[in-house]
């Protein structure tokens, strides 16, 4: 079993590689001058069964695109086994056709991924778990829900509080925190009455002087996750805490949460942050243990 | 039969698109805010013969999603047929493993587009023709050297003067831009006695009091067409020009070219050259009714 990191997320791939006891492959991933990608594997592995840790975050193309190409090299090396962990899964939420003439770039990756050669997925937190079915290799989906709810329980967190779903969508992901928490749930019911009038959010369940834990599966611009905590806040809450496994972050994120009403984000680190969005409010826990174990 | 420009090369496209006589079909290709790209064709397409124009010219890997993305979408569509236009062809250096465990990133790249559903390519001045085999499906493989001619006998070059190959690989090329100017070649063949050392130019053929045209495919960071212009000189030559396909001209390139012993550098415009890249030095010519009568 050889571990070899890409550029996407090397200390997580670090964790990984300390849980399963082994040290990362030796390998030079690189550019020319032109930007074009320049792989080269350092060491033997043929015959060997190979895990490339790689998340599909931005910059998602280059970083798929390493991905694709380290591929393509163990597989003319000779490797026994191709194993592609993808921490976080890139175009997840192209996994669908919304509107006509839509691509659907979830499908289109796990394509180029098995025309690649790759034997096995290990992915977490799928943004639709459907996405293993775009696959017709065998995909591990793990859960960053236990290790988040281990946190939680760590603070003080029980069945007082109340696990809040920041939408429809999200609720079986809130109900399976809540489990955990044998806490109750509560919904974030957002409508639109009309085009172009602002949206209403009403609250399903009992959040009055309560202290709130929402959860999502990722968080990109943090738009629902902060419009939320205030509508809970609104509702009387007492205090408003928030988690997902993906800290996407992008654009006007970090300012959102830093003025928003939530009191702590705790995130996992499947996305590497950089410095600038490592603030006081957000805590990142590490799935490096969940994946070593699992593979 | 409809024309659509991806972003790596807008202006080509639309040259093209006068050539044949149709307007550019109606697509927004942007990102969203984490930096996946967002495509949506705006026109129905069912049954339609498409061709897309976009060269994997740096951003490489930015531009080759695009692409594969679009290809996917246009096949939901209901395509009828999918002809990609890839006037330059990125990662085609990576053709082959020079060294161990290296990947073939021209293969994985055929491959990639296979997989999408493209049925036909248009390329020109693959790096090595032997991409062509890389793909199933047809490859119409263009030349750039016959407008390079063009180019040149209208400014009065002919038997007079030396056509000159900056390497041995290059060789078939300048004989094919020497037979339309009736001249005759020269050959700069160098060679490193030792490692470490630095190369020595020999120059094979006669160049005395000559005008000089070095050919090459693509113009990368332009080490070599400066030395070899260098050594031309050097060797008695009266000027020296010197031509290409692919202006890739990453790196050192610009400034090398300004500082060099070349005259005039005539490239194509398979690849958009920024603003900063317009030296006085550079002069290009079109492949857009080149491209246009192919498709
Ligand atoms: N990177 C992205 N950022 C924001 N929205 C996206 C992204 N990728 C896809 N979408 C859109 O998000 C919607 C799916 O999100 P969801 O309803 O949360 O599954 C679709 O309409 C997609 O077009
Ligand atoms: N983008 C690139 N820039 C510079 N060299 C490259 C690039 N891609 C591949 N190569 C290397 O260039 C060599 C092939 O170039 P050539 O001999 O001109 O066909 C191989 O050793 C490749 O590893």
């Amino acid at each position: 079993l050889k571990i070899f990191a890409l550029n996407s997320n090397r200390p997580l791939a670090e964790k990984i590689a300390e849980t399963v006891g082994v040290p990362l492959g030796k390998t030079s991933v690189d550019r020319f001058s032109d930007g074009e990608i320049r792989i080269n594997i350092d060491e033997s592995i043929r015959g060997d069964n190979i895990f490339i840790i790689q998340s599909t975050s931005a910059p998602v193309n280059d970083n798929l695109m390493e991905l694709l190409i380290m591929v393509d090299a163990l597989r003319r090396a000779s490797a026994g086994t191709i194993n592609v962990v993808i921490p976080y899964y890139g175009y997840a939420r192209q996994d669908r056709k919304a509107r006509s003439r839509e691509p659907i770039t979830a499908k289109l990756v796990a394509n180029m991924l098995q025309t690649d050669g790759v034997d096995r997925v290990v992915a977490l937190d799928l943004h639709a778990a459907q996405i293993q079915g775009f696959f017709d290799i065998p995909v591990d989906h793990l859960m960053g829900a236990p290790l988040l709810a281990d946190h939680f329980i760590k603070q003080g967190f029980g069945s007082d509080d109340v696990v809040v779903s920041p939408d429809h969508g999200g609720v079986s992901r809130a109900r399976a925190l809540a489990e955990f928490l044998k806490a109750p749930i509560a919904i974030i019911d957002k409508r639109r009455p009309r085009a172009n009038v602002a949206e209403i959010m009403n609250i399903i369940g009992d959040v009055k002087g309560k202290r709130c834990l929402m959860i999502d599966d990722m968080i990109d611009t943090a738009g629902t996750i902060t419009l939320g905590a205030q509508a809970l806040m609104d509702a009387g809450a007492s205090e408003v805490y928030a988690c997902c496994t993906h800290p996407v972050l992008s654009g006007p994120a970090i300012q959102r949460i830093q003025d928003s009403a939530i009191k702590q984000l705790v995130v996992t680190d499947t996305i590497q942050l950089p410095k600038e969005k490592q603030i006081d409010k957000i805590e990142q826990v590490s799935v490096g243990p969940l994946i070593g174990d699992a593979i």
